[in-house]
């Protein structure tokens, strides 16, 4: 999306050096990018891919870097201007670090990846793959009917920039598309807006309910018993936003009691999902490990050189965190 | 679509008697949704599921019938002003009929289901959902990338109504298409359009080949070992239009041979498909059973409900055949 950007910062900056520390799965590939915009005033001192292999650092004026790394890495640099996350979460930093620094996030590059993903499983259910390869497997024409999409209704939990993408698509298919975020929204793909205390308005038109919740104190464990209770048997849950908005205690009981049609997870409070866990072998669980939207580096690389030359002119950053609501 | 239309006939129409006869698997639904209307003029002489049941008819007016069924009563029935196909294809009245007679078919009623079709299966190998499955069973936590179907290219083999509705969305997802139609088109969401003499610069670039084609005496086996051999080997094919259009022992060679990801098939030569097709057996076929897009009997009552009018008032009726064509 940002990858071709120019990049011209060399004239101006070479009087103001800074250091930048990478932390990161991908830090050797985040440097390279970075390295291949040959910007004078950009010193990259350190890219671990381990934290275990961080050196002390006197100074660092930026920190690019995966969020859990980065809380691992905070307590051990005493000085730091700005943070710049690779994922749109950011909670592990806002739970470890000060709320003066300056942090931004990622947005605008999910929700191509998102929309693809929910529109999948949403379709896989809708038009009944898995029950037609079963006939195949025995040879029977049958012909089931699959009712249309269109008309149906998805709910949306959150609705920033990567749930109004998946509505804005919802909504091409003809869904009725209603949903739930903080703030109320003004938006022509969304019918019907709901805050979070109107869950049992909102819960039981539901034939597809869509997750994609920040993870914020106020998030935690919305999707509980309670609500779980409100939904149609024949509703179908997916959740890419964080493990943490839903008791899934609660959505293990729902599902197996058939009490909700089946839910599609794709994030988990502990990751990878431990071999114990019940969830893997649940005939009506489809687990995507993590993977429905995935941070490409020359898309968070686009944001962060993008954000650097705001950073040097002073201007605002963009997806600053607000550090009151954690996003 | 047109459901709730609202038909009132009455007043003028108590001179002339239309006598109305259905040869229909749905002959009942449409017996009735048709005598709701309360048309004094239209008399329904026979509604027939079974062509074994056909009375011996002097005189029938006007045929609303499944094209199959169609086709074997016409021999029975002398004269005949117009015949309604229940089915978008209608090559069984083309191949049986003499063209002098009126004859219409279902347009606009197909492409709503048909998109979701499309679009579940595209997405169903782009998320590699089997494959997320397959990793659940074995409780592996691997995490493979999905490339996103933005920027892929998708090739559909005809552009009527269908196919053009299919082609708005596979453009709203961001990918490339383009299609192969008799005619030239000018469209927003065709990227590039061919002649279907034209396949070895169509075919090469697909990653998605949807064949929506008419059967007529032009688009018999178009789809032959020439074509696929034509195609990456990564190409998955979906075929929702006529199974005359590919040929079925050329494709499943490609197929057994690797020389293709997969085919998703909704229509064969002989339907149901007969025990003995090793299709069913193939491991990357997905058979659907000609279930793709469905005539609704609503919408096919409100296509011949809305063009009983234009018969009565002596205008053109809708979605006529040209018979030079078959389509």
């Amino acid at each position: 999306m940002f990858t071709s950007m120019p990049i011209t910062l060399d004239l101006a900056l070479g009087v103001n050096m800074h250091k930048l520390l990478i932390v990161s799965r991908d830090a050797d590939a985040y440097r390279e990018r970075i390295d291949a915009h040959q910007i004078a005033s950009l010193d990259i001192v350190q890219a671990v891919s381990d934290i275990r292999d961080l050196a002390p650092q006197d100074r660092v004026d930026i920190l690019l870097g995966d969020p859990d790394m980065c809380a691992q890495s905070l307590h051990r640099i005493p000085e730091i201007d700005w943070i710049q996350s690779t994922w749109a979460g950011v909670k592990p930093i806002v739970d470890t670090q000060k709320a003066s620094t300056l942090l931004t996030g990622i947005k605008g590059v999910f929700g191509e990846q998102m929309r693809e993903y929910v529109m999948a499983y949403l379709l896989h259910f809708n038009r009944q793959i898995d029950e037609f390869k079963q006939l195949q497997q025995r040879q029977e024409w049958l012909q089931p009917r699959c009712a249309p999409l269109s008309g149906q209704t998805i709910g949306i939990l959150g609705l920033g920039s990567i749930g109004l993408e998946v509505a804005h698509t919802a909504k091409h298919f003809g869904m009725k598309v209603i949903g739930v975020s903080r703030k109320s929204i003004e938006n022509l793909s969304i019918d019907k807006h709901y805050t979070l205390d109107q869950h049992a308005d909102f819960a039981p038109q539901l034939d597809y309910l869509v997750c994609l919740l920040p993870h914020t104190t106020a998030t935690e464990k919305v999707i509980n018993d309670t609500f779980l209770s409100k939904l149609k048997p024949s509703c179908v849950i997916i959740n890419a936003g964080r493990a943490q908005s839903i008791d899934y205690v609660a959505l293990q009981n729902a599902l197996k009691n058939n009490r909700l049609r089946a839910a599609v997870l794709d994030v988990f409070e502990q990751e990878p999902l431990p071999q114990s866990s019940p969830l893997w072998r649940m005939s009506n669980v489809l687990i995507t490990q993590h993977t429905a939207a995935i941070s490409n580096v020359d898309d968070i690389t686009g944001v962060f050189m993008q954000n650097y030359l705001h950073f040097c002119e002073n201007k605002p950053l963009n997806f600053q965190i607000d550090w009151d609501i954690g996003y």
